[in-house]
């Protein structure tokens, strides 16, 4: 299979919390590897990324999406 | 400061591609760490995830969000 | 009205259940039509996607907005 | 394979649109079938949904993540 | 007509940015009024949210959906 | 901080609503200021956005993120 997002990690699931409606699942990732982001080139300048630079990746958790097989 | 977002990856930037309008910057992770998901109850019970599964997390570059000191 | 997102679609409310903040609403489609999906260049590349492909097309519920007269 | 994601559509690839690093993938669905949408309890009263109405389902495009065999 | 949104702004357009596939388009708030959010409630307890807080609010430009009568 | 996000509003908390798994929390903006969107160029001549025009912009809590001092 092959998927059209560019960030893939496998994790094992560590909780499940089940609400009425929503629910929140834990995972550890066994093996980060790469991630990829998106945004305007205008938000690259403003931060000024550039190789080498240490920066925080926030994902809201409603973004990710778990695959099983 | 404090985030409103479940998933927190310190990355090192890799390489930065620059478009007209978006741009498409790569990281590797540094502190893997813990990721969460939230997804409806349904789609829980549908995948019948519980601790100790593996599953593989997608992630579509849009929602991964950079910050830098 | 005109609007900023490219996925329009016409359905009937099938099933309404309300939690205490979040609610799952599901339709019956009832002229699917055409569909559009934004992803990076090199993810298109990645899957080899040209016309006449056959694919899944994957959609959190949480990024499908109703509107209603 | 068991996705985290409600909405699942059969689509077949009309055109292909590549930019410097975004694309635009069209689509055309084969088996429409059912769709869901999960927004606030408070929204679901404020538009009054209920089984039977007739709605509009909008859906940006950057969010529909495609899945090739 | 009604939306299943919760924010919504009335604004003027003040730029447009025309890329290959993707745009950047840039507004005054005319009239700001209320915001809301949804997140974790494990976040919000993290955050510690109570009334009369003052905080910061983050939105991806991707996820603003522009309207035109 | 720098932030990969176009969009930043400096708000006051004015409810919290805790659900089991999800909360709604409301806020009153204090300083509007400037918004961005970026959606498909397609989008943009089918609204045929241009400077001066007055929009609707909306945006589902869920892409609302929260951060704190």
């Amino acid at each position: 299979m092959k998927y059209g997002a560019r960030n893939k990690l496998t994790a094992k699931v560590t909780s499940v919390k089940k609400g009425d409606v929503m629910a929140l699942v834990k995972f550890q990732v066994i093996d980060p590897g790469e991630m990829a982001s998106v945004l305007t080139t205008e938000s690259v300048d403003d931060l000024g990324l550039k190789p080498g630079d240490e920066v925080q990746l926030f994902i809201k958790a409603i973004h990710v999406l778990p695959v099983k097989e």
